[in-house]
């Protein structure tokens, strides 16, 4: 028995999120899927993290134990080969024993890709959200400094997730107009030790209404303050969302 | 009456193309029910030229008369309050009249994209070509050239069409690798006084086999000559193909 890693991107749109469900299309399914296929074993696959329906995710990782005696590479191109068009096997590594994606995971990266522009981009609709009046990054960006650190997040944590505490780390929060969207998509990344439910969607739902001059630039410092969800705005929908990456550290 | 000039993007993916099939989801058939919603009456919309089914657009032209007295932004904004999110509806302007997108069509312009990287960009996969091999852009640059000018493209035509002449002028032929996709795709972008069936996938087809060292550079010169589209090898699927731009000249 051995543990391998595998890094994995996909598209959230067909998916109804990462976690098996009955009669649902899911990537956790799939990926359960292939691997028997593959392995003829019964595999469960840990993610660093649930995804949920239509969030999507260039750098997932995800662990497993298997008796395959495949390399890893070789692994890697048996699930490529299998694996249906809209999940890509970037990498399979061979893990420590008893690594697990999600008990090990130091930061996790996602990223929201919000389109403000006058008209919409036909190729990109399904992986940003759309807003229909010009945003004020600048506005956006002064207000989201005092999210950086280390908090209690209860504020940004959707109703539903079991998590004894809501302290968490934001490492980085960045918001920025990459030149290569013509200025019409702004790109909000947030690295954190961890993530509580819909954390990334109830800041940037929040940001985008101050953006939108609904609300002032002290209302997200306000609502982290309150600690309580119902001052904090609707979440942004869960299209735009991207998992970029996920880093465990340096090997011990 | 008067006639109207709206230019719309789409992703093909979900359609069978432009034109209007029995119990098939078309451009065509789209944006007619529309009109149709909008207007009250039935509108024939003419397009610039038919696209294929998978072949997006980013700039594609179509005209039609209608006896509305919306003014043409209004129109605009009741198109695209109604379109589905795979089309977009860019502008619509008032046009002279018996204006015809395709017969008054004076170039166009497509954009043929290749991933040839090492793994594929799961974002992108509706548009473009993956190829499993890094190719030679030089060399198809060079063997590109030959079919640049006013040339006999016969070699380039696939069977099903009904053009008289197979005579066109190719005014650009690029072959690039953008920075933005991180030197991992290859768009080649073609314009033209026009286009036989097929005969960018066509050209695309012969350029690729030529990148991956599977035909020597004067190959697409030597199928030109022979005139005879046996010579001069497959064509690149439709995913991969986008028309960009139709140019009218200058107004009258």
């Amino acid at each position: 028995m051995r543990t391998l890693k595998l890094t994995l991107a996909y598209d959230g749109t067909a998916f109804h999120g990462w976690q098996i469900q009955l009669n649902r299309r899911t990537v956790q399914q799939t990926l359960t899927d292939v691997l028997c296929k593959i392995t003829g074993e019964m595999i469960v696959v840990h993610a660093s993290g649930r995804t949920d329906a239509g969030v999507h995710a260039l750098g997932q990782v995800a662990s497993f134990d298997t008796n395959s005696r495949l390399d890893a590479n070789t692994f890697c191109r048996a699930l490529s080969a299998e694996l249906p068009d809209d999940i890509i096997a970037i990498v399979v590594e061979e893990a420590p024993p008893g690594f697990h994606a999600r008990r090990h995971a130091k930061r996790k990266r996602y990223r929201y890709v919000i389109h403000d522009g006058p008209r919409g981009d036909v190729f990109r609709r399904r992986y940003v959200w759309r807003v229909y009046r010009r945003l004020d990054d600048a506005a956006m960006l002064r207000a989201a400094q005092p999210l950086i650190g280390r908090h209690d997040f209860a504020a940004f944590e959707s109703r539903g997730s079991k998590r004894s505490s809501s302290v968490r780390t934001i490492f980085e929060l960045m918001i920025d107009r990459p030149s290569v969207a013509a200025g019409n998509e702004l790109h909000i990344e947030v690295e954190a030790d961890g993530f509580l439910y819909n954390m990334v969607r109830n800041i940037v739902g929040i940001l985008v209404e101050v953006g939108r001059g609904a609300g002032d630039e002290a209302w997200p410092a306000r609502a982290l303050a309150a600690a309580d969800r119902r001052t904090a705005g609707p979440p942004a929908p869960a299209r735009g969302l991207t998992l970029v990456s996920v880093d465990y550290g340096p090997p011990e």
